[in-house]
């Protein structure tokens, strides 16, 4: 069967360029509707843009007017804004995404709910043969430490890695093909696609503002979040929004990315050990929890 | 493994009631947190509930003053902001619900925004070997004029039946043995489970407003719906809306759901066909298409 | 004061024409930045625009897949999508405009809640003497049947619209000068600005996705909108909608603006009128209220 | 003109007790209805409530199951929760309020979106002769260094301030009695309320969930926001939050209010004085702007 989506050839786009006044953004231009591939089948292409950090400023300068004549750059402006969790600006740029990857990613990605979503429909249509096997690289065990994640030290098997993956490969081809063989026969689409296992691979047109986007980001970028919808997440922060709003790229990481949140009993903790005192005392003292304590140590690069 | 809802169980509950100065309805409150079976394994809970149908006009009443004091009662009240679509009073009324049902549910479930959900997450925990196999009188062959979905009127053999039902059945069963298999072998939960199918069960608490709510019952209680999602539409609509806000049901079913949506077009035929003109023409006359012609005489119920 | 965003003008603007690959829309392209005057003193700007109406139907066609392959024109297809209420390609067009409008005009239009919105603020920045000042022709009795509107039809004599327009002129006039009083004495803007009065005009940039904005435009531009507010959702559907997205432009009309939604039991007279029954009742052995039996009729141009 | 609120008077409500099923608070049940006034005229009452506490640690041990095994207490549970921006389980819970508002401050209140509102129409109704007027403390002049605020430690003349609550006194009652000279010639209310002040009072049903609050008092509770909507943000957090969900309080205190976001320039500063490295050096050195710097400087109670 032949993608749908073939009819956006990057080939015949390119001569269709045309004059706009808009705002205007080569870096992305450059990369429109290409495919840029993720895991071992899905991919993300940017379908459409809005505004840039230009659009940023221009936005904040609207609502805080005399208030923002002291900021002269483009750069400072943003900085103040994203650190002072001034968020409506970053709304008013929007970005359009063409993106395939596994059901299980799909399942987290919706949870983010201030998007808008076009997906391939398995009621109306077919599904192809077309499913995530992971790398041995990642197949990994339960970690300890994370109860949600994988434990990326932990030594496993050869056999194991084979026994997953043949298994993994094994069932999906199994369920497709009973899954056509319904279809085959005519069983309703709805009806059959419920046999497919959940790496099988979907596809959908995503649309989202760049704040709802950096939210997104802030969760997906996360080494605690999923290995597979980080590697979206990862192709999304350096190869787009990079290129997209390199100034709101660059405030991100300063204030959010690479930032600390600090409770307020590891603020009196911090303050006491820049004056020098020499005997900080344990969690308990400090009010607070050991998760507590050791993630605040953890996050000072102290040994505890 | 033993449901990690247990704790809520039923009889226990009884016996925990206290006073409340806060609006009560007395028909819900009998069913709370009581178990409504949907499809093989699935159900519906009611968790908790704020406000009524008398909610709904004292904050009308609060919008728009004077101009409800002519409607002297709630329900002409009522019926009046349902039928001009003055919605926001239907926002102050919210439930919560804990749901089971099947992945493939749940996807299109989930696409309601404006809801707030908590998901059992197979990060965390361990997927249990529970998935819906359909009744065989529910399997049917793909729709011909509902391109979504399936035909009710085709027979489908039972050597058919059974094979899909065998299918369904063993393919789930394997892929979650084999889920199981790597669990044993430690394997990280949120790999494990990209083995499992779309009819495995999965559990949330969804809260939503009761205008949110209405809206989804539009949609998933129609006949276009999947059916398997408007089991669950259904016992929503007719077990926990009429018993919560029955004047707010009886106005949806007016003004909703059994109402009809007429084009300006359809209009036009309407008024003519009244005035008893002899000679109505075709669509193109009309200036409809064939398919708007049709839907518009099935509305009428007349044979075209 | 000079307006901040004199750096938009047009003129220089024109200029700055550059290549793109995007959906891009001539008629639209033709307006960018130009200022659409509405009221006295207010405006509307398009500042940028994404997709077109084949974007919507590239969307859906995503979405429905095989589905949609037989409706094989975009008209048709957004027709469909119209009629069926399958609203979320629309939300893949997006717009952001520049608007001046009194503030009791912000104040219904904020509302709206799915835009996004950078208000000219009062605290930072500050207000220039700038109020809307209605015409002769549009200050009106309170209307006795529509508890919240204006009265059409009555007359108002020329000596009371002499005095209400001097009031409105004066009050605002005052107010504004006392405000700049307390400017002049260094008082905060933020204290300072509660003294002005509600035709005060701001501004502020929206943005907002083509299906929100429908919904905007289906409560606005209807009669038992208030008048002003009016003008500019006129304005944003025959000046700017129409252009941009023409095919939905005409869905609109035919599937929301100019349609009716007929209950449940007005259907059912429809239904016997139809057939020709000479004798349908009154609106109690209809089960209607006297005020839906007067709207049916009304709507059906039948004089009851 | 009787206030349309007084039928929900304290007294009658006490003897209303019913039994229920429902999580109940009593703290917020003995303050249910019962108005906490705010400025001069305005007020706060709590109408309903759904949740508490247990409740959103329920919500999350339905996600996060074996996950949350570990964390015995729900005190450790919600600290968690709040520390790791898991937000979804305090959307679980939600609040009703009534509240009585300067204009003004409803204008900033409106902009927190995830929010349902149903506001007194003064196109329906009249509005009464009802302003805000400040306290002599609270009228300041504008300040240097926070581009949007008052300044608290200039010392403004009482002759000025005298001046002021006599400005804003006068023209209130004067826009106000124009108001009614309208109103009482019959001039649409719609028309007539332009008229009105920024400080004339307006009221509305605010419901909004216990995560959407909570972002609703990060920003509003600050110092940076106007003086007026913070005696609001403080009534809501220390005399109903604080009573209706104590542990969250305390944990959105240690995590959101009284918390630091140091930015990953920051943090490397704070490591090195850790250290106990001797020259820190400046802003420059550390790639950080003046501002970025003395806010640091200031988080940390050093002198700079």
């Amino acid at each position: 069967m032949k993608c749908i989506f073939e009819k956006n050839a990057t080939d015949s786009i390119d001569s269709h360029s045309v004059y706009t006044k808009r705002t205007t953004v080569n870096d992305i231009e450059a990369i429109l509707y290409k495919s840029m591939p993720v895991l071992d089948h899905g991919f993300i292409r940017v379908i459409d843009y809005m505004g840039d950090d230009s659009a940023i400023a221009q936005a904040a300068r609207v609502s805080y007017g005399e208030g923002t004549k002291r900021i002269s750059s483009d750069e400072g402006l943003l900085r103040y804004l994203m650190s002072h969790q001034h968020t409506s600006p970053f709304e008013m740029c929007e970005i359009k995404m063409h993106i395939k990857m596994p059901i299980f990613v799909a399942r987290q990605w919706i949870r983010h709910r201030m998007a808008s979503v076009n997906e391939y429909s398995a009621r109306y249509s077919l599904v192809k043969n077309d499913f995530y096997l992971p790398e041995k690289s990642n197949i990994k065990l339960q970690s300890v430490s994370n109860n949600q994640g994988r434990d990326d030290s932990a030594k496993v098997s050869e056999e194991l890695l084979d026994r997953c993956r043949q298994i993994l490969h094994d069932d999906a081809k199994l369920c497709h093909e009973h899954y056509q063989s319904m279809i085959d026969h005519n069983i309703a689409r709805e009806l059959a696609r419920m046999n497919l296992t959940l790496n099988c691979y979907t596809e959908w047109y995503w649309k989202i503002d760049l704040h709802n986007l950096l939210n997104f980001l802030n969760l997906r970028v996360r080494s605690n979040a999923q290995w597979e919808i980080r590697e979206y997440a990862l192709i999304i922060l350096n190869n787009i929004v990079k290129k997209w709003v390199p100034t709101t790229y660059r405030s991100f990481l300063s204030y959010r990315l690479d930032a600390c949140h600090i409770s307020a009993e590891g603020m009196k903790v911090i303050k006491r050990m820049i004056k020098g005192e020499q005997s900080i005392g344990s969690a308990d003292e400090n009010e607070m929890s050991k998760r507590e304590w050791s993630e605040l140590m953890s996050v000072l690069e102290i040994d505890s």
